[in-house]
């Protein structure tokens, strides 16, 4: 259940468009449905561009031209790389005018830059430049010039990688530099992860159908940490907003998650946790009956009838894990509009069902207020499936003891096995912390390390996986108990509650300390 | 002349076997020579294993499968990453016992193992163990499965970069320690370079055909340096015996290199810097004249006719630079053996000729004494231009005022011209600076790293490109004045000066003092 592989094989399964497994090519990047919507609800999206309510950000889109390969001198194609930037508030580079570079995570970013307020509202203050780059293969940053060719199979995918996403962040920063004439200019990174393609949202009559796609957040908000400990000449600090970035191998215990997402539900309420936890066999038993999927297709209104009840259960999984990433205290838009503490929300529905509502009519009755409808383009979640079978591996079990989840313990040589037979590639476990730093990590990172933030709430499942305390005096963790999934990257609302105010009152002053320490050795340099 | 591209390319135009430039194939990797040496003469070195009087090292030999492309997922074939391996004195996983890991260069890596003698000798003392680790496309570790497919084409070769070859040993690091149950075990970088290739000699009856090859010096001696950069988490410090890592871009002027070498010989003699400064018009007029040419190759006794004086003057360039690099205090076995302080013989014998001897003679001299007769393996030398034609594009000019050389003033763009001509590909000239960092590098240093010690002589014409002031407490630079390219990393002799022995004694307590810091935070953590 638990198993990322087999949910998000599971939510494509789901699709109305299932690419095939055995062979998975999906034909184009942004396809249309073959059943178009034909009646767009209250939270539709199909004319969506930004989160509610967020102010729209100036900006000027260009393209820069990539190695499609920064490590190996094979005969491949350039790519174009978009890029978003704004010089409104930059104070150029005589004045040592700093850039802020946010490391696009994947999607289009224009998204990413819709739903970052934080750094848009740091900059007059800072009186600094903003970068907001793409990351190859996603939005229009497509290898051999479109979705279709990049997306063809897993060769031509075989570039989808977070260092060479990295390399092309740190050519664009050293060419950007360079051609403005600002090489002296300090760089701030940011790094943080929200909705990732701008949804395209289809309806199926008056049946529900929601994709949940948490796997994305597994890569994108590590980039910025990782940036700082590969690049470190090139910035001089880095704000890493809910980087699980020990979330691989054995570095945290693969039950960190679910437990995390367990307890977001128990704090809000016991019964509604013990609810959600019984459920598990009440389906696996409704499903073992004659005529029981069609059953829990009609309940949980599905479009298309479920092939087992381990795809409710796993589709189940995937909306409580959201809603602890999206656990925000105000109502907010986080790949889908919620209201504020949906967990609150979510538990308020099932518990106050009357007395002799059943249990899967409870679990229903929660869903009812996520009506938002999306559709993940196939083609991306075959990309991030693929990620998964690739780099990307996390260990995640769910233990029946200390979760509400169904008990899965991990087994990667079945993922191993999933994957060559799927994609026709064979995964690297142990890589990531080879590259990035397994265990004993924290402690290279005190002595060979500075100027990073680790920003993380409790209630998000990925503060799991991050830096949870200080490492160093410049190596610091922001942890705010009450927090989700990097809710400080957002912009400031007037609902924010005051330890919001204060993680990002301490962020600020942070990167105020590392540019005053910059400005002041270069003062001294000059001096001399 | 400076042109390291043309300086290489004539060299191998200059060999037996010249390889066809615009197709350049080498069919082997160990070619036999196609004219047998008919005589071998005091110097010959067919049977050749080792430095002079150089003791034996003891090691088994093992090998691990790596993969060809770290940072993507192509579908390649995993190769065979040759290894050595001592552990006789080491104290094994439980008492933590150090691992002293080199960083192999290009070559076979039984030669640097033979010629680094510090680490053997280091090794007891620390209770270490020892990884002598191969090169890829280098030695028996060969991608394709043999030299002969792996040198095939400029594709087979695409994976031939210092990124990989970091990973390679990143990997073999992690899995080592894993298999050993020493992951808790500190492991030492140790980075320097020797003469790579196992000389293979020829001699042409009584005529002299000597290949000077310092463009190899380029990459390998950065390794331990960028390994410690990259990889922190995998290694508590790092010893970057003679590591241009400034070499690059326009980090350090452009003549620093011919500079140095210059000096070298101006402070042994004047006059004699004075005769090679006058020699390059005398060779150039020489050349001018209708027979110039053939005089030129009889004076200088080469067994092919030359083809213009430039390639004269590029060979004997190349020479002087050597004689630079290799200009120990005692006899020594660097690449060919010398006798101690070789360029004050060479002057010597510049200097001391008859009155009325002519410059020529007077230059041919001084060659005289370097009769060791080497052949490089053309496709090695393919190979090294291939590098300097991807991503070692180091800048040198040689200035008329102030070296010896003629003038050469670098540029990029017939290097650019010539090497997608002849090699097909198109350099990469701030790749380097961008990945492993350019200016405000030493300040990102101070900030962001440790442990570094980064030895010098300044004698070696590569220590205008390296870090000769201390960066930080921890990343420290040790610089002898009367050193020449990693002198350090020799084994004792009986001959070494003082300040030889004082400068191993400060690398010994360096890394001490790492392993020292490291088993204290350890017995605190178990302490606890």
């Amino acid at each position: 259940m638990a198993n990322f592989l087999k949910t998000l094989s599971f939510l494509i399964l789901l699709s109305f468009f299932p690419p095939t497994l055995s062979s998975p090519r999906p034909s184009r990047l942004h396809r249309s449905p073959k059943h178009a919507p034909r009646f767009l609800g209250k939270f539709s999206c199909s004319n969506y561009t930004g989160p509610l309510g967020a102010p729209s950000y100036r900006y000027e889109t260009r393209y820069f031209d990539q190695d499609l390969d920064h490590f190996s001198f094979s005969d491949l194609p350039k790519f174009r790389q978009r890029y978003l930037i704004n010089t409104e508030h930059w104070e150029g580079p005589d004045q040592l005018g700093p850039i802020f570079f946010y490391c696009g995570n994947e999607g289009d970013i224009e998204w990413f830059a819709a739903n970052t307020g934080f750094v848009w509202e740091l900059a007059p203050r800072f009186r600094a430049m903003i970068i907001f780059p793409e990351h190859r293969y996603y939005g229009e940053s497509m290898p051999y010039g479109s979705g279709e060719e990049a997306y063809k199979n897993a060769t031509t995918l075989a570039h989808l990688t977070a260092e060479q996403a990295l390399a092309d962040f740190a050519v664009l920063i050293t060419e950007l530099k360079r051609n403005l004439s600002a090489q002296a200019c300090p760089v701030v990174l940011f790094g943080g992860s929200y909705g990732e393609v701008r949804n395209s949202c289809i309806q199926c009559d008056e049946k529900i159908f929601v994709i949940v796609r948490f796997i994305k957040f597994l890569h994108q908000t590590v980039l910025a940490a990782w940036m700082r400990l590969k690049y470190p000449h090139l910035a001089i600090g880095a704000l890493a907003s809910s980087a699980p970035i020990l979330q691989f191998e054995d570095l945290v215990p693969p039950e960190t998650f679910y437990d995390i997402v367990s307890n977001d539900f128990r704090r809000e309420s016991v019964s509604c946790f013990n609810t959600i936890k019984d459920s598990w066999d009440v389906i696996e038993s409704e499903g073992q009956k004659s005529s029981g999927l069609s059953y829990l297709t009609e309940t949980f209104r599905f479009c298309k009838k479920l092939e087992s009840a381990d795809d409710l259960s796993n589709w189940l999984s995937s909306a409580y894990s959201y809603l602890g990433m999206g656990n925000y205290p105000y109502p907010a838009d986080f790949l889908m509009p919620m209201p504020g503490n949906p967990i609150k929300e979510v538990c308020r529905k099932i518990d106050n069902c009357p007395n002799g509502t059943s249990i899967l009519q409870r679990i229903f009755k929660e869903l009812v207020f996520i009506t938002i409808i999306q559709e993940l383009s196939t083609a991306l979640i075959w990309m991030m499936i693929l990620m998964a079978c690739t780099e990307m591996v996390m260990p995640m079990s769910s233990s029946k003891k200390s979760s509400m989840f169904p008990a899965y313990n991990y087994n990667y040589t079945s993922d191993e096995e999933w994957c060559l037979e799927n994609y026709h590639v064979k995964p690297r476990p142990t890589w990531i912390t080879t590259e990035f730093g397994g265990h004993g990590f924290k402690n290279a990172l005190k002595t060979f390390g500075s100027n990073i933030i680790f920003s993380n709430g409790l209630l998000d499942p990925w503060s799991g996986g991050s830096v949870l305390e200080d490492i160093s005096e410049t190596i610091v963790a922001l942890v705010t108990e009450k927090g989700a999934h990097h809710l400080d990257l957002r912009p400031a609302t007037a609902e924010d509650p005051d330890w919001l105010i204060e993680q990002r009152a301490a962020e600020v002053k942070l990167i105020q300390g590392w540019l005053d320490e910059y400005f002041d050795r270069k003062r001294a340099v000059f001096d001399m």
